[in-house]
């Protein structure tokens, strides 16, 4: 039985299962093969960045599958928008920020509008600038959300009322199939998920990244503004954090943000250790989730093994599984 | 088709939803009407109050159906917990602090013994002691809860692995039966619920709280220690903080908790605006889930609905609910 959601009949797709448009690490390669396995691949298309649009793209556009793109709202111009929507994905989707600048763009293309939010206020405008989707985003989720975020269980079926008749998606802490499978019970059409696709064969990060997503733990995982300060990023910050594992900048700044702000030498040894290699050159994005990932397998066999066990801890669940049946297993 | 679990069948009870003992609202009424209803009602012991226990033991032990009984590891002592099992429980629960001086106690009766835990290490440590069910408090929990906690989405799967074969249940952000079904799914053998059960009938809550209850927003929610330093509390809070609704102590004195513990008149002044009723009696404690609370039915009726609810949500997931099919309601 394969697991069929309002949003698998509007995409067209075979799984309730969603590749987060991370940027940079979201490549081509990656979300093609996320689409061909029967998800939906997004391509992590960030700030609007061009010549990676360009390099990327056409990859991802190879597939005979339905795609996607994703964009930051605060950051993108329609430029780039335009860029993707070339391409024909089947879906664009816009994060963090007033979506209502694109909307009509990309109405006139074919492509589904899906838009990622935080709390009810950001719900009730996806809902009047006509989303045809609405990830609710939970704060569990590794990078970027909001600084004062909702928990994902208790968030997704509140927006699904809310949203009612547009489709959700379930987005923060999903790193398994019984992640999936919570997201349709709690009324969510499928699962975006982030961190546990960082750790694949495919995904476009240095191996020290899938190492540390391997060897993470929830509990080291913290949201905060200190790396995206210290590096220097145009995030801003004061309506957004992101979830990274540990790091000795956030160590010897956790609380006290603006005097990182203001110290220009702070951020010059940043610069330095990086170029030096005292420190990784991004940090480790990675969601509450990432105990759940032990192993590093290509994305196309992620995407079956996620839907297999869903479909299992759905058939499964409120029943006595007998003692010879074994869980589904990747 | 009822819901069967490795819980439902240790305790003999109907269905896989549990009362969380919350200190002096889930008082005997409430507890026996749970269980009566087929899930299992856990009077909230907290602090071992001798009198109190006195008057609400013989309620709750007047059912013929299984109950238990909950206390607070930190603050109870054995007597107290030989007062309850004079009354022969089938669970007692012990939350917040190291369990170990209670087992042997409670292992010589014929009680169930539940451990709830927030992290990875108490979870060992619950295993280690022999707990026979183990709670999986998120941070999205009404009330107390670790100052540092784990969401329950991502949470709940990583215990059942490191717990198995030890049933598990979810606890945190579960108001409806979505949530129920979430649990299930996650691989947990039953829900604890807290904050949706302080709406029903039978709570011990003076009218104004079930009325907060009802009108409260998760967004509105914080967990903080301020409200147990100005009360007076003798909560450890370097480990432990309340999730609570809005409170204009807690706007007054956030961030400023030291200055406030070491502040003897503005507990004094707490004080005086609960004898004046500028504030009320109790801190309104509620979880993230408490948008999804807007009505006040008795406990049976929700613990009937809570069932029907998470049936429909797991017949339903992943499949084309008919269009003129409706979801269940209560």
């Amino acid at each position: 039985m394969a697991l069929s959601t309002e949003f698998t009949e509007l995409l067209g797709v075979r799984h309730p299962i969603v590749l987060a448009p991370m940027g940079g690490s979201a490549g081509g390669a990656l979300a093609a093969a996320v689409s061909r396995a029967g998800g939906l691949g997004l391509l992590g298309g960030a700030y609007g960045d061009r010549a990676w649009l360009e390099r990327e793209l056409p990859i991802v556009a190879g597939t005979d599958q339905p795609w996607g793109v994703g964009f930051l709202t605060w950051a993108v111009d329609v430029g780039a928008v335009e860029q993707a929507l070339e391409f024909h994905p089947a879906a664009v989707m816009l994060s963090f920020g007033d979506p209502s600048p694109f909307v009509d763009r990309i109405r006139r293309s074919d492509a589904v509008l899906i838009v990622q939010v935080t709390d009810l206020d950001e719900a009730k405008q996806a809902v009047d600038v006509g989303a045809d989707v609405i990830v609710a985003q939970g704060t569990e989720s590794g990078g970027h959300g909001a600084r004062r975020g909702r928990s994902t269980l208790p968030f997704v079926p509140l927006l699904v009322d809310l949203a009612a008749p547009v489709p959700v998606l379930a987005a923060g802490g999903i790193a398994d199939g019984r992640g999936v499978a919570a997201a349709l019970v709690l009324g969510a059409a499928g699962a975006l998920i982030g961190t546990r696709f960082q750790a694949t064969a495919e995904a476009l990060v240095d191996p020290s990244i899938s190492k540390a997503i391997l060897e993470g733990r929830g509990q080291d995982t913290e949201r905060n503004s200190v790396l995206d300060i210290a590096r220097g990023a145009s995030w801003p910050t004061e309506k957004y954090t992101a979830r990274t594992l540990a790091h000795p900048y956030l160590d010897r700044w956790r609380g006290r943000e603006a005097e990182l702000a203001s110290d220009s030498q702070a951020r010059q040894d940043y610069q330095d250790d990086v170029a030096r290699g005292v420190i990784p050159p991004l940090p480790v994005w990675a969601g509450e989730g990432v105990d759940l990932i032990t192993d590093l397998p290509s994305a196309a066999d992620l995407v079956t093994t996620l839907a297999a066990q869903a479909e299992d801890a759905l058939t499964w669940a409120g029943r006595r599984r007998p003692n010879n049946r074994p869980r589904a297993h990747g």
